[in-house]
């Protein structure tokens, strides 16, 4: 028995989330030996070259053999068929679990995917760049962030599974908290899908609006744009499927998000100064719950411009 | 004749923008002297502590006695106010200018408040954080940022004061840009007004979904909300004016940023992944173009997270 959290780990699809967990994992001695796949050649060949695992396979069930844990992690929509692929090699009491931004759909395809006797515990570490591939992952993504697991079953030899995979997350220096699938995507809908859906959207704005040209919207970004434009920067494919596989809860939160800008318009529109002012208040008092929970950093400006 | 691009430079408003300038300034001997006032005596008291300028006085007309240049800081509103109040003490051929992030109603108002023989330029530098007071100032907050100024005449003494206006900002480190009022306050709708006014609301949206608890918004953040807490923790006193005072602006991008939504919220209910993937490859170009203009750090995650 390894001091490992778990002694061999398998990671299938090493992009930002698989090749952070990886570097996080051997930096932290959370496995005793990782073995990796990836559906791309060309980044397979990366990850060979950057020596991050101790194995790269070419096919996904040769890489999950004999493996304790294994961590799913390409873009939400290809995890079903993913677990699919890598079926045959799992072997009896292995932990599957994944990173996708949602949980309700994506437990769904996982559990059917996968083959008897394999414990299906979905998970979601709350953390992540605008930058995608396996060189833009780094061993510190996890730290003092949260990962959300959302068990399907209550048996005894189901929790030890949990408890194997929470031990995991922690190793890598995550929060866990245990939260029912449903719950979670109306949750990440809330502080994740709308945030891109809206920052996408108004940048796709900027850039057509006539009487402005683009160069000068990127000029005169630093009045606010170009916040926006960093989480419009994350990755086209993962974000096409978070929309779609959540599409409930999205557009649930975005029919408020509508409501709310309606009455603010409507506000502007009649001059009530007071009401802007009352709303800009108490938003503020949000950040700062966000700052003491440790969750943002309290530099001005993110920290960005050095003083 | 001094070799500072001014010889006396006034500031009336003591904030976050206004002592940056007298920091920047003094800093980089834009300015041989420098005397302030601010309309609240705690903000004048805490000046005076800092030791921030040459002369901190209790009237706006005896700070500006004799000054060459006069910069007005205050919340857009008060402008035309504030010129108002100290137009006893301009010295024939003065510059006053502004910081306001509207230029159209507030060039109107300066205009209006100035007396014969001053020179009126309304500026507009493209920066800030989102802290207020004359705490949160620093003198390299205009490095690589652009001034923009929005000259009202053409003559050859105005264009010798804009001239002179030019000077001072570039000695501050920024760049400067000529424009037309009405254009400054377009751009600025959409480069800065809309992306605060939507800040403002999904931060408000997100506090009061009635599905999730305030405590998980704040936990779960780092998903891509925390982004939106900067901007929507900027001083709501500026905030409130500048979407009064640009509302025409303002109402109209907004209006295109809705359209584009209900066409985005429309592709999500359809399943119409491909669209959804085209604007999401699209808008990366955007940030990419912000970072090679030199007004973005290209670090993941704005480099507030230390790998």
């Amino acid at each position: 028995m390894s001091a490992a959290a778990i002694d061999r780990l398998a990671v299938i699809g090493c992009g930002l989330i698989g090749s952070s967990i990886i570097r996080a994992a051997r930096d932290k001695g959370a496995a005793a030996s990782i073995s990796v796949y990836d559906s791309s050649a060309a980044v397979r060949e990366r990850v060979r070259a950057l020596g991050l695992a101790d194995a790269v396979f070419d096919a996904p069930d040769a890489a999950v053999k004999d493996a304790d844990l294994v961590i799913f992690a390409p873009p939400p929509a290809a995890i079903g068929e993913a677990v699919r692929a890598a079926a045959a090699g799992l072997k009896r009491g292995a932990i599957i679990s994944d990173v996708g931004s949602v949980k309700g759909a994506v437990a769904e395809a996982m559990t059917e995917a996968a083959p008897d006797g394999v414990f299906v515990v979905p998970g979601h570490p709350i953390a992540g760049t605008e930058q995608s591939g396996p060189d833009a992952g780094f061993a510190t993504l996890f730290e003092n962030r949260w990962a959300i697991l959302c068990p399907l079953a209550d048996d005894l030899a189901y929790r030890t599974a949990v408890e194997t995979l929470t031990a995991f997350w922690l190793a890598l220096g995550s929060n866990v908290e245990l939260m029912d699938a449903r719950h979670h995507d109306i949750v990440l809908a809330v502080t994740s899908h709308l945030p891109h859906l809206i920052a996408y959207n108004i940048v796709g704005t900027a850039a057509d609006i006539e009487e402005v040209a683009e160069g000068e919207v990127m000029k005169y970004s630093a009045g606010g744009f170009r916040d926006f434009t960093r989480i419009a920067a994350s990755d086209p494919v993962m974000w096409r499927d978070v929309f779609l596989l959540n599409r409930d809860a999205v557009l649930e939160t975005l029919g408020q998000f509508t409501e709310d800008l309606q009455a603010l318009s409507r506000a502007i529109r009649r001059g009530e100064g007071d009401k802007l002012e009352a709303l800009f208040t108490r938003t503020r008092a949000i950040r700062r719950g966000i700052i003491a929970a440790g969750q943002e950093s309290a530099e001005p400006n993110f920290g960005r411009d050095k003083k």
